[in-house]
């Protein structure tokens, strides 16, 4: 699910530059945010694939509330649907036959769905909901913010020892700190939701088609096309689709179609990019892009006596057919010293978010690794100087 | 807001055909479906009006999370914003000077974040929601789904005893009943809720340009551009404006832009048709054809003992400088009989929507004047039939 959350911004350029800015706006004396995953630096992959890609829509079309009236979710535009089938079948990451698909507007929208769903009104208690630590800060916001008495939050999934029903969100890999992951509380009156916005081979070897009872994605993540609000869930259960249906129905009467014609085009090309080899397919051009900035920020960062990074396991990915690294969306940098590191890093025009949101320590910083290139050069010439500043274990 | 809602379904055709279909599929013993408000019979005009509104986009279009970071609904396309502008100044329905707007999944998803914003976390009791009866249906089922905590259902204003504070959604012209109205509670711990779908040129004469502190709009009843999912509000105050775009970040991380920016090219050569006279507007297009719907119907309504409509006083229109009649986008049927006339309308094949979902009588029914010509053809034909049955006050 998306890295974007309630009070941020999306200003790279909040100082007043007194030194010249660069073609982005950025100065050396520019705030840079790296709070967020907004996953604008694919966008010259897409340029590149030229017309294949672009979309033409009549004044006439795509009038109706309904796509398809025989379908559960009636509507999700047919061939949406088709396209993620096949974009699934090809990478290899999800089972969709005997799946219903239920789209979203963004998978935002689509976890609360499935909470709809999965909860019962008629009891008289909400239900649990968890997540392991660190957990996707968004998930909280998203549960109390309207005070629901479908749903509570519950926090951590290690810590959870509540009798009664519960729904356990498993993102994998996780935001922030990109491990795979499996259920954690494993106790027969749980119900599982997984988010897998990032179970993409740009970000992690794909080691198995996924087969749980509800899977959640995103357009977003997948392709970087984040301003689209498409998502959709993977979903074996009628009913469960049904409800998710329902909610959407009540909640914003469907879902753009506009936006679910464009992904269905643009998955499309992708998915039909990845089977033929006459150019690079978009996995393996933002799968580089990652790398070369996974690398670089580890070259940084081993200088370093204060800070660390996790360490990915190298594994068989079944797409490439090669054995991979793991490069997530967010860099989930730890330090040894007990300091707040949100604080520290905003101190040095770096906005990152702290790990306190995510029901870790402030020791823990998550930092986007989706920023424009100039933000991600200037994000690292600080983290340098941070660094070349605590040689002797004094932060300053 | 929409004429939809939870459980309908659009199947116009949902019995065996025993007989010879017509083009749409229907035929004299199917099922129609006059439940809902799909307003795909303006199809026509959009088509007409051939290429000034087709939308173009390139893959690499529209990537981003934000539109105008500097705005505070940054998820607003500028573009959107200015073509909303300039159609409430040609229109005159709508005051939007020094007005925010937040842009919505549909009106639907802005009444609840009006909702979020207009409530108060901190207090220990739900804000009272109501509107006077017969309101729209969907009003309580989207406050009551998820049980929230911030506000609860309360039904009919004009009951309304409760002390502390409300929220009063005022629906002006009203689904289902297309009365203009005003605030029945108005008291000073109220605040309001204008949900102004239908106060379009088509439907009901343009009196003034409202000036009320939130008013909300949607492009399904404006075009009937239903599938596009887009809504507006026009705000007054700042701090409303910054938590309804909370609610819109929380729970769907803003609104499509193909949809926003599609919906401004429409909006805009709407405008625009409205000020050069060389071609049929749009609001004279869609208003002759609702006109002629109305005129049939009164004319069948007119030989009954049973049922009754009701009449709208003719007003000076400001935006045609004529005196114009009203014609609703439903049509709220009354019958002197104390017969549940849904159940009843469902026996002869057709679908409509008893006046207990609106907090009325079953004695009422909403008619959807928005089928295709096919199905309204054999609504009236049915109609007629069930009139002549009916002569003697015995109804069959």
């Amino acid at each position: 699910m998306g890295g974007l959350e309630n009070g941020a911004t999306n200003n790279q350029n909040s100082s007043p530059t007194t030194t010249k800015p660069t073609k982005t706006g950025l100065s050396p004396d520019s705030m840079i945010n790296l709070d967020q995953g907004d996953p604008t630096l694919f966008e010259p992959y897409w340029r590149k694939v030229g017309d294949k890609c672009t979309l033409v829509i009549e004044g006439c079309d795509l009038m109706s509330y309904f796509s398809d009236i025989s379908n559960i979710c009636r509507f999700l535009q047919p061939q949406l649907g088709d396209a993620l089938k096949r974009l699934h079948r090809v990478v290899g990451n999800a089972l969709t036959e005997d799946r219903l698909i239920v789209v979203g507007t963004g998978s935002t929208q689509l976890l609360r769905a499935a909470l709809y769903a999965l909860s019962s009104p008629a009891d008289r208690h909400p239900v649990s909901l968890v997540a392991a630590a660190p957990f996707y800060s968004g998930y909280k916001d998203q549960a109390e913010f309207l005070r629901s008495g479908l749903y509570k939050w519950e926090g951590d999934a290690h810590t959870f020892d509540k009798d009664g029903p519960y729904i356990e969100v498993v993102t994998s890999p996780n935001n922030p700190d990109g491990a795979i992951r499996e259920a954690v509380v494993n106790r027969g009156e749980g119900k599982l939701v997984y988010d897998l916005a990032y179970y993409w081979p740009q970000y992690t070897p794909i080691i198995q088609p996924l087969d749980h009872d509800i899977m959640l994605f995103t357009f977003s993540k997948c392709t970087g096309h984040a301003g689209s609000r498409i998502g959709w869930a993977l979903v074996k259960d009628k009913e469960v689709a049904r409800k998710m249906t329902e909610y959407m129905q009540i909640s914003s009467i469907g879902v753009s179609k506009e936006s679910q014609i464009r992904a269905a085009k643009i998955l499309g090309v992708l998915g039909e990019g990845c089977r033929t080899a006459d150019s690079e397919n978009f996995f393996e051009y933002s799968h580089s892009i990652l790398k070369e900035r996974w690398e670089r920020l580890r070259n940084v960062v081993k200088n370093s006596r204060v800070f660390c990074l996790p360490k990915y396991p190298r594994d068989y990915c079944n797409f490439t057919g090669k054995y991979m690294d793991s490069n997530p969306a967010f860099a989930w940098l730890h330090s040894k010293e007990d300091i707040d590191w949100e604080s520290r890093l905003r101190e040095h025009k770096i906005i990152a978010r702290s790990g306190e949101r995510f029901g870790a320590s402030p020791k823990y910083v998550r930092i986007s690794m989706f920023s424009p290139p100039e933000a991600f050069n200037l994000f690292l010439e600080r983290l340098s100087a941070i660094i070349d500043n605590t040689i002797g274990n004094v932060v300053t």
